[in-house]
């Protein structure tokens, strides 16, 4: 018996436009960014299948039977572990049921940031076990899994987190059908991430949207109207390198986000912050609440992170083209 | 001959929805509020007209005839002065060319933030020489005047800011036609007026936005329209007096107001730190780029001011349900 060891490496991503106006139906803008989860399995000689993420500190054994993480009393967070496991189990072929596993992960990106950090670590260990269990897996099945896990994970779930991480690259969300559309940019879109250590409930925040849609329709339905023209003119000005424009539609869909209400001190903070230092366009990324934000600033990314740094996380990020990647050591 | 005093006292005002979106065609809502300007004038013995403002350190001699402000070589700022000096002229009926005056003006609002505290000079000048030369203009008269005067001063102008320190109150500029419409509210709208130092230019805001909807029409037009539904919504609320629902509006077109692009970093700290501390609603009031910020806040008044004046100005206002008053002392 050969004990092999495969890594697989799937990008994150951010939301350049459309957050929420997404759930009702308008089109989004994603992108896979440069920051990766890293999942490797390796064979063990046992039967025990045990998981760590060790920057979080978090590990635990992992049961594909009954689907439990025992980690051992510790009362922790376990949090990703259960997209490892869900995705282990997802494509659970091993050929002798005792053959154990030894899966490490480790995350270039916070966590619950809006970032995808659960889809990159779901599409990661859904590629790494396909090809330990040699099943090779095409790309848009391990798509369409990933979504089922997180699906499974977490009641609810955009098809984009895991679409990135598996394919790199941008997507255009089209309106109503939401169909997923590759847009192909050819440069590498730098942004600075801002990060606070405040989370926000996105499901809390999604159901607040809707609560305001419902109460006044004919206020909120024109801000979507508005974030759908300002996602049609963002997709041109990427695919056209437009610098200004973009920065200048990140902007007002920032303030279109701010109206629906899920803005915070901190967020609007660093979004000013950015443009002060230089930023082309700034604006909250994901569901906000808290979260991240992001800021367009090609010529000043140095000044942008340092200025955000004295308050909050921040890094910077491009465009991934590179969806997910697998080598195996034998 | 009977040296006679004449004082005459006109409210400011503070836009509560609908800046910026008024200039397109759309609503607008605005209130009279308790903050006063005083305009005092004296009989003298010789030709001269004096006038001081004595709260800006501005005094000079008004000559009505060649329409010239004379401040004995001192370089200062006339600003309101101005305004003094063509209302004077406006209502010139005295007998004898050579009567002079002592005007003293006193202001209870920052000057340039959105308060209209250049109409409300304006009014007050123009009531107390109506009365000074017992011209006895109404109320129409004196808010025409008045509106000329600022037209004359400035090039542009709005009519809601004369017609307030006139008639006093809550007034609703209807779309499109942009009639006027007085509203019957009548409990007291207390409010809190966050005023940054930085001012804002009006004439290049406005400006930015025309040139915003230039380029974006089909993503500024919804979001004037989103103002426009805003503004009827809360025209609802406040002849209700739904407390919630008027500061929920003033939040989301404070967020309109951002993606228009005329919010600073000090106006959205205010306003969210307005937020924290209680606050009902808060937004930016008038045309942004500086200026002020009004916060509903009927239960927190206290605290929201305690927490603004750490940083800028702050000060409660209510609706002035009176307009335009004069007393005479012979």
């Amino acid at each position: 018996m050969i004990l092999i060891q495969v890594t697989a490496r799937a990008p994150g991503k951010v939301i350049l436009f459309g957050e929420h106006a997404v759930v009702h139906g308008k089109p989004a803008i994603a992108v896979a960014v440069d920051r990766l989860a890293h999942v490797t399995l390796t064979g063990r000689t046992d039967s025990i299948i045990r998981a760590e993420i060790s920057r979080l500190g978090v590990d635990g054994y992992l049961n594909l039977e009954n689907e439990t993480i025992n980690t051992q009393g510790y009362q922790i967070e376990v949090g990703l572990l259960k997209y490892v496991l869900k995705a282990l189990k997802a494509v659970d072929h091993r050929t002798e049921p005792g053959t154990g596993l030894d899966v490490t992960v480790d995350i270039e990106m916070p966590v619950a940031s809006g970032l995808g950090s659960s889809a990159a670590v779901t599409v990661a260990t859904l590629a790494a076990a396909s090809k330990y269990h040699q099943l090779n897996l095409k790309p848009k099945a391990i798509s369409s899994l990933a979504h089922l896990v997180e699906l499974e994970v977490q009641g609810a779930a955009s098809p984009i987190d895991t679409t990135l991480s598996t394919y790199g690259g941008v997507i255009y969300l089209s309106p109503d059908v939401q169909e997923i559309v590759r847009l192909p940019i050819d440069w590498d879109l730098p942004l600075v991430i801002g990060h606070t250590r405040r989370q926000g409930n996105t499901g809390e925040l999604v159901e607040s949207v809707r609560l305001k849609k419902e109460s006044y329709p004919s206020v909120i339905n024109p801000i979507f109207e508005s974030i759908q023209e300002v996602t049609e003119e963002a997709r041109n000005a990427l695919l056209e390198k437009d610098e200004n424009k973009l920065g200048e539609l990140m902007n007002i869909n920032h303030g279109l986000l701010d109206a629906l209400g899920v803005n915070t001190p901190a967020l609007s903070r660093m979004v000013y912050l950015a443009r002060q230092k230089g930023a082309l366009g700034s604006k909250i990324t994901g569901a906000g609440g808290g979260g991240s934000i992001i800021a367009y600033c090609p010529e000043k990314m140095d000044e942008v992170i340092s200025e955000l740094q004295k308050e909050e996380q921040a890094f910077p990020v491009k465009l991934r083209h590179e969806g997910v990647t697998c080598n195996v050591i034998e």
